[in-house]
């Protein structure tokens, strides 16, 4: 026998699903960002559920409003990634006896904040009391089945991208749990990046109506632990040229002697869309994203060699299967 | 400041609910059994989430199985009093560390079997590191919007029916709990009753079709915390005047010098359905039970006056408002 901590998750993962039947005909298979059910003509609805946990999820420095408002947001990012609106959302929420009103009022706010901000509703749910803080939060969803952009569809050719910048969370979470220094003007928007993640909603949405995306995850376990998923979902691999480094954690990294690859490549809790693109629409897809006042960065292209490789500089490297699994956040 | 302690569930809800703003035109209101969305065609897209925490909601002598069974099946009750068929489900689910792979095992057949018995199946989910095990479901449903059984429309002179007999669950937890003895033949259904609790999903889905049904509500708060909330719900009253107690109960209340009655009202996790039904339909509404093997019983009838009465045997008490929540069982 072992234990999970020798398991690991996705071993763990895999145990359950042994235990399960699996539903015929499923429209979108186990191991996707969300599970759906197809409710007639051409529809699904679309389902996800993910669960906050106090100990290991929020880093000291986090307030229960900024967690809450996340448990919400957490999930919204992974039906941004499938190009799925939320139409609703519950939540589950586990209570230690020693909360008072006003923590629970906390709470309520951010689990609305978290709603809200995505044009959505939090519409039932219920409480328990727990030995630390838990916020499961599940989302509804509907969307038509050919608009929703799975993990498996990449191909050979297909350019591979990314919104926004990376290593945010990485760098945010050094200053917030390892007391880091840096100067107040890039502090800040490092430490806003664990505190308040924002979901790429409406980019996930844009992109899902273009009709170029072959495979889409957003990128919570970390850049590098992300693609080694899409690579397995998608039977490829993938070439990678560029690592889009957010100017804050360059700054950072330098003064504190860190290499910001090694947080951009390997940190997690960050919440952008990772993409493959048919070459002939990217054009479509880069414009789709860019009318936001967002960035879409071609960092690399999939290949059928079934490996992930980083070539910068001249040199090449692997990138490996590590992330946020591997040094989660820890509040004591 | 208070503590949740202090403050009880039902003012914690009050100040969550307080903080979310309202869907405009929900179909369901806040505070019924499940949540829904209109997904057009007049039908509704239904949503439930309920949590099971291990220290809180496990019993001593209750497996992983029979405990990850039981989290997919109070949820399946709740839909099952709303006359919903659940169509999938997700377990998002927290295991500490020192879990072991077979444990792991239990817990993804029993989550199989809770849904199998009910012919649905876990699609999706997530698991987490927790200090404690939490099992939390969420279901979804359809049903056409009139078909649901909400709380709130029980009018003066419908009948109070419930299915099933009541306080097998309470004593059931006496033996596990405080060591209560019972001979074997009795003991068995008791003990079972708590480790492998049935959802009343075929008689909810039968009585839904008759139109018969003007309020419903399982009893996994137990049968007088459910009928007060009805109650409030549906801002009637219910004079009461007979109670099914499963003829187990009466022999373990009699061994054990317990009053059966009270095991009946004031026990919870007993998952049968309390209705209000139209007296005109109610031969409709009995047959449809019936069919299934299963009993409904006439108990009362609702009242104008806003109170709960037990009248039986000539004495008249009220049926107070507590159950579940007041007495919660503690595995340690």
């Amino acid at each position: 026998m072992k234990t999970i901590q020798e398991l690991g998750e996705k071993k763990v993962i895999e145990i359950i699903l042994k235990c399960l039947e699996h539903m015929p005909n499923m429209p979108i298979p186990f191991g996707d960002d969300a599970s759906a059910v197809e409710v007639g003509d051409g529809k699904l609805a679309v389902i996800k559920t993910d669960m906050l946990v106090g100990e290991t999820d929020v880093p000291s420095g986090m307030s229960l409003r900024q967690a809450s408002r996340k448990a919400v947001v957490m999930n919204i990012s992974d039906l941004a990634a499938k190009g799925v609106r939320p139409i609703a959302a519950l939540s589950s929420i586990g209570l230690p006896r020693s909360f008072t009103d006003e923590d629970i009022k906390q709470i309520g706010l951010g689990l609305n904040e978290g709603a809200r901000e995505y044009d959505t509703y939090i519409i039932g749910g219920d409480t328990n009391e727990a030995s630390d803080l838990i916020i499961s939060c599940s989302l509804l969803g509907l969307c038509e089945k050919y608009t929703f952009m799975r993990r498996s569809g990449a191909k050979p050719g297909d350019i591979v991208a990314v919104t926004g910048y990376f290593g945010k969370t990485a760098s945010g979470l050094k200053i917030l749990l390892e007391g880091l220094s840096i100067p107040e003007k890039v502090r800040r928007p490092l430490i806003e990046a664990v505190l308040m993640p924002k979901a790429r909603l409406k980019e996930g949405l844009a992109l899902a109506k273009t009709g170029a995306i072959t495979a889409s995850i957003d990128s919570s376990d970390g850049l590098a632990w992300s693609l080694h998923e899409l690579k397995e979902a998608s039977g490829v691999g993938f070439s990678i040229r560029d690592v889009p480094v957010a100017p804050e954690v360059v700054e950072f990294a330098e003064e504190n002697d860190l290499d910001p690859l090694e947080l951009s490549l390997y940190g997690g809790e960050e919440y952008e869309l990772i993409l493959t693109v048919k070459p002939k629409l990217w054009e479509t897809a880069k414009k789709a994203v860019g009318d936001l006042g967002t960035s879409l960065t071609r960092i690399g292209v999939v290949t059928s060699e079934k490996s992930i490789y980083l070539r910068i500089d001249e040199k090449t490297k692997p990138i490996e299967r590590r992330g946020w699994e591997h040094f989660k956040m820890r509040t004591r």
